[in-house]
């Protein structure tokens, strides 16, 4: 067959809502040849671990740390337990390595996009894995191309990788030295990106000057099988770095700390180190996507400090006191909302229960419904228990509300099912303006916010209630758990419900 | 290539325990025809809701009810959304049809065993769809053979259609009289069983004696597109059979009622009518699979007239009572422990809190983990909600222990992650005998509770403390909403807990 | 995905004309047990020998010899190198064994029809495999249906398995007298196939009674590896049974004889013997298919003791008495009118020269041509010798005609490469009559030959004239080497040329 | 799945010997727009009739002429039935276009290598096909990779498009001027390659000065349907450039003549014109690859004003001369002999018969033989014609022997069937060196002629005796067509015969 035909079990963006572009992972085992960890399972766990961020493709590179010319790669389309098998993970040895899994936001989802991208460069073999979006590619596309560089894709990280590539100006670099290198690709392009860069005995990890996605390091210990004391000076086995700190148990990782904003660390099997740090221009203020927090990241995360289940909560208690209801029980739309509706259920002392029941078989919209099942509008994908349900007044809790079409489905299942009231409860402002910056948010014509207010959008849905969580609330409850000493070196992009772009955009 | 390569992302035995040999479910439009409703489509949505019961194999055959010949058939293996597209939804034109989702209990994967079975008889094409497992299968089949019939597979479903075409001997059925030879099929067999037996014009449905797998009905009402007042006498537009009653109100249908042990219904355009009840043999009790509350079905199905989460969560309450533990929050496995964690936390007054996040992503073990990994132990389908469990006493609530392999990765996952303690309360007894009657219990030396007793698992897992629900909690939970009047007419089959068989065992 | 998708590199009907049903295979290892010869792999070799009978599915099943139950079995719909790997030969263990390759006559091209049928029965495992047509299938089918039994097919090749399973009629078999069965079925259907039927530790080879389609015999001797005299009494390795001869060299066996019409032959680990001959009803003549000669078999097959190349170059030969042409060079559509067109040289003195050149990658027409390459109509699956073809007259030589579709296009191509003139000569008679034994012919309305008589044949194809060969020649020339006192033996079926069936038809 | 499965019915390595690396194809419509011609299917046809070059992968490119962003692509694994279907015919929409079939001499089989290469440029779109292999690729790959690109594969073919993109040195070429920058790459690159370069409304068609590969032009002419009179000042209705004139016929062309060696071709809608001749350095001989002549060709293709098939039959006629022997027959190996074998016949007065039935459907070998098997040693590609063969001498030709492991078996077959004397004649001399311009030839240690002169290896293969073409007789059989007053400007690389290489390696 011509192409090939990966095995679709994404969800579909329709159901979703919005989508993220990437997970990015690295490691390095460190101490002596051969090393004892397996650094290829450890960067398939840890991308299994990342899934969420993208289940378009999944690919692995990895270098034996000694050789420039003997990268080992394996990518594919798909989620990575069908990318990746025991054949596939017995050829990636290596000392060193970076994974990648991708959400497209662009339409090309073909098997050349997939990354890690891996080229031979005068100067060894180069391979990048990259989360995020160029702002400026526009321009930055153009000094490649003028530079007589031939593109493949539209893809920005083949435009970052071969942008590395390039010899950069007279004075500025000498020879390979793929930091400064690094640091030019920064000042030409501030926005946004974190990204994993191997050559063939180290790894760079690279935060975009406003920390705009996210990206951290953790620490690979011995085992300790016996239930020893635990030794202070312990050395580590290796390094990790990572979109994500959730995965980082499951490989036997002790999460150390972010990566800052504009940072670039280097990681070898001596050990890892910060070699520069890039300033934001004009000392503008960070930009965390705000949304990692509501709906990106795995609960379990932690972000500044704070794990993101115990925002998603305080989300929930804040909610609670802007939007009040008297009500029998609190629930949620499961799990996206389940956080949250635990904070608002301890704010609002109003018992939770669980009145929806998911069914986790449930893929993409795989046949065109009848007029009569459209009609009926009931969502698949739940199931209501009734005995919970029957005569109560509910609160309905959920994370956001981006098209609006998935929550009146499954307010009519509960009413159905006998609820006497529904009120809902979204635990993020509404969403109001596109992302640039590596999110596939829907045009603004589709953002539900766009068009109908709380109150219209409460009757649209079928809700007796309806209200969102103000960004004022949302931007509390995310520095809630920041020490009053670090609050002001944090600061959190809120242009999808504010407009306020961290920089003014090219287009 | 030769088999068909089906897209495998069932969740593997290893980590699950039990499996569930599968879902029935049949339907057929009432009224004028052409029908109103989309037979096919109502089929696949009923048959995504029975996913949990089987994702091994797939299939649907509708009839246009006048035309013995023109059975329509879609079978695969794999998930339903892999099985069924548009195209052969298209194909899958009907007024009446059956489906099945399958787990098989034996090695024999393959496509020739995917149901429903299809047959052309001297009366005409039948279809028919099987859950359960004849537990006297061994003289059945001697019987067919002997009647020179060649058997293609080892399927008791095979069988069940081809003793369904055999003659009847003299004097007890003449002709095609279905009924009589499907009377005379449960005599010879009469554990244990689900079935849906279609013919060109007409459904069957039978619950074997015992009542041991369940089985209602229930039926499809007009949409009221406008909020009238509800109309006490609106026609039916159609009439549905399954396993399970939880995909009913996504497909527009009210729950009925249950089909009656030894019941056999027959549904047609003009509606449903019982033709006949077969008595248990020596008026020996009902046997409904007590597992179903426990383990199989979904939590928003109601069987015997209550929700199988209420019954869940009442297990929780009454283990609760029965082994109590002074702790700070109650957690729970999920999703499978958490009905049962919510009653535990209710009766105990212990605060409910989430501590695992769950990786949806997490499919099969797709890679061999080197040594360290599997050293490691750590259960990567979760993560752990680090705030959540830091210096906390938990009671871990879940639903079962069947070879206590994934229990102990968890709790080391929680104290890796800072839990105090951890005292694990298992909503259901020990399984200590294997079952005959269509699940498979993994063999004797299998089961953890034939090795070791609560308190040496607890120290194998690494838990603080560890206790079962007994079994007359169990019954007691499973008994606690059925009225005092009805509570002499239930019966269940607690074999895989008492090894208290219903029937003497062939082998 | 739902079903297998096979690889389909089959030749479309819409370029061939014809379809022949099948090949069948057996093999047998006699001596002692463990057997020196790999059976699986012979059946193999010996189904890629008959690949030219059918392209569309394949299966080979195995016995070790001992045990009724264990017989192995792989099937898979293409071409055998797409249906067997190294893994499955390994399974494919066994010391018999028997194997098919097929080509549907009907539109069920499905891995369900796949041959060959395994059966469970009262008397142990049974294995058929199937070339032919049941004249009488439908009176054959209403008594096994009357019988009780369920088909699951429309395949013949089912039908015959089960009615063999059936317990005969009081008196005329006992149990598990398969030899005794077969007769049974013989006399039920006396039309047309060749069958390999295995049980646990035997072979049986059949052919119909009219001996319409072949079956032949070839015995495994020891490899000589070294130069020495052969043996007169050396033993036989093993036995095999085929469709056609034309493998026999390949897997080093010696061909021996035809299966005669209406003979049963029993092979096993002792040997091969004949137990029982069944009769022709009414002492009709024998009717081996001329069409095997003319087209189907491989040209290094011999049927009636001579080889089929040698048949096709004296109907060359006698088409060239026939119908002579003053030409420069003789010349054929390569490969089927090679054979043909050197005898036509030979009697004809006009020299042979290539004048095609074959696109042996062109497979089926892929995509749909554009109005422009249809109008053009030349066969893209040959290229023209233009140095061979300038200026010159042309005779042409192919096997048969059927529906007229590939020869105009090739005429054209010659012209196009400088032809003068082109004299089609085709070494077979007009096709008027459809088959019903076993060939998919076209309908009469598709057959050329019933719309044009060969004058406007040859103006409808551009051909300056257009001759057939007689069906008294092509008889003549099919009799040509058989011995004078063996001519009253043989017999022809002639019905796709004459209308003479050997039986009456049923419809 | 990770990687696409491709279809594979290659032809494995072992069987043919040598392989050949591609084809390559472009074509341009003329006239008004739209074009009368359909683009995309003339390439496809022109892949198929170039598909003997390559059956790796293949791909088109097609533009529509008036936007440089447009270029649409699909490629694949696989033959070109299995690349191209309906769907990816309707999407190469288009005036103009390229095409490539691909086999690849290094082990580096996979998707990301499929040509045509695109990339996008500062000036427009590009897209690159290739047959050939660059003799200083590493050279050239150092310069590439100095200037600052990072180079995705190992391929040559990138490598030369990305050479095009580099921005010339000072003063050789300004802005986008690609006639100037494919001159500058043939000056850096002599050797070898045939290229289709395309851009939005243009193709360049470019042979290297030494004209190693072959490249030749055809014009597309209107349809005649009526039989009128020839029109001498026709309109063309577009230009096809190709490997080879072989499918010419089959999509409407008229061969009209070579790309001369070092000439640079550029087609657009208003016509072809040369634009450009490079000279050869140092007034070198020209070196068309006499292999093609031998092996690679399709024997309707017209090389140097003569037709493959008599150039190899006037082979076949100095062999006889150079090695004669008494025979009964001649006879070849189809179908790669029978050419020649006929050239042998006619100049020897000795008949020729078939002796060989071949099996068309063998592919590649996909069973491990057995011992048994393997020490039988016969071709299961061949079936013997055994009443031609038995008790004659026979002289059997072949067109190659490489690595001598095909004729042993064929030698044995034929004398299992009684042939007496079995004198093979080689149509070509012994091969005793690599070659390092785009054909696989095995090592030196592979080749038997390096191992075993014609006598021992006559006694190695079984034959009676053996003798090869002399490489005078093969340049003299070459030039026997070529008129005398062109024969100083022909020349023809023989390295793989005499080790005269046209240039001084870099290795």
């Amino acid at each position: 067959m011509a192409s090939s035909e990966s095995v679709k079990t994404v969800i579909s963006k329709e159901e979703t809502g919005l989508t993220h572009e990437c997970g990015v992972f690295g490691c390095v085992a460190t101490g002596e040849w051969p090393t004892q960890i397996d650094v290829a399972q450890v960067i398939c766990l840890g991308l299994v671990a990342l899934q969420h961020r993208g289940q378009e493709s999944a690919g692995i590179v990895t270098s034996e740390g000694n050789n420039a010319k003997a990268f080992r790669v394996h990518k594919g389309m798909g989620m990575i337990s069908n990318v990746f098998s025991d054949d596939s993970m017995k050829k990636l040895r290596g000392n060193l390595g970076i994974g990648h899994t991708r959400y497209s936001t662009s339409a090309a989802s073909e098997e050349v996009n997939c990354q890690p991208f891996v080229v031979h460069t005068a100067h060894g073999a180069l391979a990048v894995a990259h989360n995020g979006e160029i702002v400026n590619c526009g321009s930055l596309r153009k000094m490649v191309l003028g530079r007589g560089v031939g593109l493949s894709t539209h893809s920005d990280s083949e435009l970052i990788t071969q942008a590395l590539c390039l010899n950069p100006p007279e004075g500025e670099v000498n020879g390979p030295d793929w930091p400064a290198r690094i640091k030019h690709l920064m000042q030409l392009a501030p926005l946004s990106y974190s990204l994993v860069i191997m050559q063939k005995d180290r790894i760079y990890g690279v935060r975009d000057p406003y920390g705009n996605r996210p990206l951290c390091i953790g620490k690979i210990v011995p085992l300790k099988l016996t239930n020893g004391n635990k030794n202070e000076d312990e050395m580590e086995e290796g390094w990790v770095i990572s979109s994500e700190s959730c995965g980082f148990l499951s490989i036997g990782a002790r999460y150390e700390r972010e990566v800052a904003p504009g940072e670039i660390v280097e990681m070898t099997k001596d050990g890892i180190k910060t070699i520069g740090i890039v300033e934001r221009p004009n000392a503008k203020p960070q930009a965390f996507c705000i949304f990692e927090y509501v709906y990106f990241a795995r609960s379990d995360s932690i972000f500044e400090g704070q794990m993101v289940y115990s925002v998603r909560m305080q989300c929930g208690r804040v909610l609670a006191r802007e939007a009040h209801v008297n009500a029998d029980i609190v629930s949620s739309v499961p799990e996206s909302g389940t956080a949250a509706a635990h904070g608002f259920s301890r704010e609002s002392k109003i018992p939770f229960a669980e009145v929806l029941c998911k069914n986790r078989y449930v893929g993409r919209t795989f046949i065109q419904p009848s007029t009569r099942l459209r009609q009926l509008g009931v969502a698949k994908k739940f199931g209501a228990l009734s005995e919970n349900v029957l005569g109560k007044k509910l609160v309905l809790v959920d994370d956001s509300i981006v098209r609006g079409n998935t929550i009146g489905p499954i307010i009519k299942l509960l009413r159905d099912a006998g609820a006497k009231e529904v009120h809902v409860r979204v635990a993020s402002p509404p969403l109001l303006y596109p992302c640039y910056m590596g999110i596939n948010i829907p045009t603004r014509e589709e953002l539900i916010a766009n068009k109908l207010d709380p109150l219209k959008l409460a009757k649209h849905v079928g809700a007796d209630s309806l209200a969102y969580l103000s960004v004022e609330g949302l931007v509390q409850a995310v520095r809630y758990r920041i020490a009053e000493k670090n609050a002001s070196k944090v600061g959190h992009c809120t242009a999808c419900l504010t407009g306020n772009y961290p920089e003014k955009l090219e287009w």
